[in-house]
């Protein structure tokens, strides 16, 4: 259910899918596994671009970075080749070796030329440091929950408190796993922008929920109700992350879609980020439209792709899917406590209870 | 006059510099010559990073390209190099050769050693297209004019409607040369981040002004009260531009200029731009505190930058100038009739008119 | 008439085009304007890459800046785009803005819908010093010049000491403007890899001619046949610059031709250099085989591109061509002497003294 | 002991330090790990940038991507921070996981603020793909192996078939561990240039020993002793890759040393590299000049960095030592049989073996 149905929250005026997910995009699953006991607060999210074989049936794929105090795997040869081969893999920082290495051997296990016939594969990673929440040191995440959330991918799925969202923070929120999409018009036919965002960034103070400012009135709020908060609410430095991934069917070279990765920061700034120096911020795009063999027939292979007159309906279906991704991270997400009592409250807890108070107040 | 005081619009949580203007920071200078008579409605503004020797005395810059449709030069030396050593020229797009060679002559009379006895110097010259008011197929801009404009830096200056900023649209109203400026405090020693931006992109609908989404309540205000513009409100397509220029004293180097520069996205994505495909965002930063000697008396030379652990307060005052900036090129702008009788409205005018009707309407 | 052919040079083992020039690819046409009295030594040199409208129809390029000390224009719009909309102009570095004016004042009077129901224009400058020969503070070239260039735009065309090559030096030799190709199979079918470069760089001690490191041997030769010549062999710096394009018909992508222009440097190390500070070194690609219409009549584009699997023959022909080129504008220079009695003797000049010589001793 | 003293072979006209290795850089050490048993033929390799925690003491760093066929890990964090905070580990592809993970808990180990009131760390992992002599689809490498490496690094260090090298060819030869260092003078003042190579790259035909062609030569005799590799020269496609490590007491600044690392590409080409599609090519330069601390005192640093006009020395200092540490490579590296039966030869086995026989023939 998107946001508008849910909260009477609209972003921008083009329509979004019929789940408003990423998984709109034809072929595209997404799957979580969540490790939530205690201290341990984390997890792994997969992005599957397509159900088939993806080191033998690559899509097309760029990445960008908007800042770049992250650790992410595999970014270098998705720029050089146009290409992603693997699952896109989100997990917390100190977990992407694990994640690397159970990518790594499932794909062995599915390929038996790689590194024998054929070269090796590039598996990707990104990451958020969900340490506020999780006992980030502990290591939790094993090569199997990465499999887990791999065989979890279907084309519905959890958002917020989930997966590798698990122990994320935003706007000093409960943040997380968050998905949109919309449809856009080209040549008559109908395409899906998609976009799966991992939040962890921002501060409290700057959030903006559409058009309304509401972060320093729900601070106020926290403040005075959850007193234990203040501190926390006062001191905390904006250290966090953002994953952003872009899924389409539209035809786009790896240039345009390079161009739509830088979009994602749009979507981003509209929610209150003015990407913070501890932000790893990184987007990657990928369209389906243009597979690319890793045993190809010919040498000269075709492929199409936007003309670049005609990209603006992407870039706005990008910047308002990935703004309405944030949010519905925030929406979805549920309140976790986790590592040494810290707790992150959930965006729609809190509006619950103000609209609870406010009712209250009426009835009076 | 800061827009706070002007229209009680205050952006973000940061003060403001004296003028709250880019040459707030200390040395820097701004100069504009204006041409306006029937269909040529253009011009230039100058920046001088100080006001000595550019060339023997470089200061510190990098650039960072938003989205590259446009004609700047100078970007790739700046990067290699990591130097600014002549003024900034802001112009139209097809004088850009105009301003190349006019910053050439004028420094080759200044300094008998370029191209004789030492290399050549690297003009720096960004544009945006303002074919929209102004015939930019005339070739109006002379090197005469760029020199006017450089002659009349000072540390006062208009905004809106003039220099460079003369033919320019924002967000299809009338657009042009904006500035503001921020007070961070860095080991407890106070500096300034100065932004200056030429507006030339958006649509109305997207508009908004600090948090309130206006576009599309002018627009339906000027659907009603000015006809003629209805077409040209419902049709056009976001294909303009917007160069910033962000001048600071905080000792950066040159990567973290970079990372500053990068930051002006925010700005401009705070007041509706979704960094449409016909857009040219060019973004200039330099510090004046680190000044790069062209004659160094030694090989290895001192310099300080901020620790990246402190740069938050930075990027926040820039994202926070760029946006005030923006505003302020509109809200200081005045209505503009040019080319084929085409009109950029005032937003200053149409809050007027729009003010005085509520008025009316109150006293009925 | 290629190296081979006239020193029994050979540079790899792949074959060359017919005239072993950039103009083996079909469609491309180069011209030159000279401009040799006295002080001035200087001139233009237009690459057209196809015959017709090139603002209609764009042909796909990528650039690369290999170390950016140096002025050219329009390469952040190829990179945006990955388009190429004009002539590749070639001059000195002082006369980029005539060159920029020049070239949008013919777009101009070309394309009446420029500036005018269309955008703007990207005209494509590049720069080499030739301050050592050439008085280039006297800013001789003009925007006559450069009409007249791309006037003279053919197949056949001239090397060395020639139009933007007539001032420029290449390891304290004269260089200039050379050229080569390179014949390579895709799929069966025959496809062109040209190389153009613009040589001002190096010095005499690094020069290595295809595998014999001869620049020791001919510097100590000069000294002592042209003592006149010691002072400046023992110290001039390492200051210049190269501008190498590269054109072929071979389908790549934006992505690949970027790669492709990368490969530019493997060519010009072997040369002898080692990218000094002072050097201007870019390489603008461009495939003439993936047009790209100004008014597209779809929204979807229908293209073609190499299997990066298969792309290591255009990668092998580009080092080989742009080796061979850089060779060329050596070998078919001229000894040239212009300002302040400054001399560069031709490659050619010297091989020829130095043969007469061993002859001569082979005679006693 | 350097080329020169072994083999008589002298790149270039600067002097080496002491080892002619990286560790003439003061602080700076190796330690390989090599796993060789039957199909298993590889390693890791481990670069300490001083002898101190690296974490609280970070070095200033850049990366740059030659050509980007790789996985390396912590690319995107040195460029934006323009530092290096771990060790950086060579190994090969698919145990990039392994080392990263291994990194990590190693680092928890000595840093406990490391994740609970600090950030986290960014472990930096090289790869090559060694698949043709190591069974690299065992994944072998275990984080035991990787702090073997690391407990090994000292000043002293084998160059060769060992570490990460272990498994590597080079132009079809036994590839591997390469190093190399010069020294330069700034302000009268000596200091040191390293640079440590993985090699992994390029095709028999290509290979260059000084300006010697040595290549096709070497392929005959082996085609007619080593009748059993005839198909695998004739066939063998290009798509290895080589990692470089640049380190240096030069004060530089990040820009600076982005600068130095793209020199790297020079050294690689005089080889007879091209830079096939199939190339991992990373170059790292560190600085161990400015140190940058993890929590600093004051907001503003004062560093140290070289005037740009006095770099070339340095330039040419990393091109001469990368040239020299491939050859090293070779000409340290040992004969190895591995998977299936395959076997590289080292360049020193065969250049004994043709110097036996023409000795031989000259007995004759």
């Amino acid at each position: 259910m998107g946001l508008e149905e849910q909260e009477g929250l609209k972003i921008g005026g083009i329509p979004h899918g019929t789940r408003n997910l990423i998984t709109d995009v034809p072929g595209v699953r997404v799957g979580n596994r969540t490790l939530a006991h205690g201290d341990v607060q984390t997890g792994v999210t997969v992005v599957l671009p397509h159900p088939g074989d993806l080191f033998h049936d690559k899509v097309m794929a760029a990445s960008h970075v908007i800042n770049g105090f992250g650790k992410s795997t595999g970014l270098v040869q998705i720029n050089e080749l146009g290409t992603l081969e693997s699952p896109i893999v989100l997990t917390n920082t100190l977990s992407v070796g694990t994640a690397y290495t159970a990518v790594v051997r499932e794909l062995l296990r599915i390929n038996p030329d790689i590194g024998d016939t054929t070269g090796t594969v590039n598996p990707v990673v990104c990451e958020c440091n969900d340490g506020y929440l999780n006992d980030i040191r502990a290591l939790s995440v094993t090569e199997a929950d990465v499999l887990s959330a791999w065989k979890n991918c279907a084309e519905d799925f959890q958002e917020g408190s989930v997966g590798a969202g698990r122990g994320m923070s935003c706007h000093q929120l409960k943040g997380g796993i968050g998905s949109s999409s919309r449809l856009v018009t080209l040549d008559g036919k109908e395409f899906v922008v998609g976009a799966l965002v991992l939040t962890n960034f921002g501060r409290l103070q700057d959030l903006v929920i559409g058009h309304d400012p509401a972060g320093p009135r729900i601070a106020s709020w926290l403040q005075s109700h959850e007193p234990q908060l203040r501190k926390e609410l006062a001191t905390q430095r904006d250290a966090g992350s953002v994953i952003t991934l872009i899924a389409t069917d539209v035809p786009l070279s790896e240039r345009q879609l390079q161009r739509v990765a830088k979009r994602a920061a749009v979507g981003l700034s509209r929610t209150g980020s003015y990407v913070s120096n501890g932000s790893g911020e990184i987007a990657i795009a990928f369209s389906t439209a243009n597979p690319v063999p890793h045993y190809a027939k010919t040498e000269i292979l075709p492929f199409r792709m936007v003309d670049d007159n005609a990209i603006d309906v992407v870039f706005r279906a990008t910047a308002d899917a990935v703004h309405e991704a944030v949010l519905s991270s925030l929406l979805h997400a549920t309140t976790v406590e986790g590592r040494s009592g810290h707790v992150r409250w959930a965006l729609g807890d809190i509006l619950a209870k103000t609209e609870e108070k406010e009712a209250g107040e009426h009835d009076r």
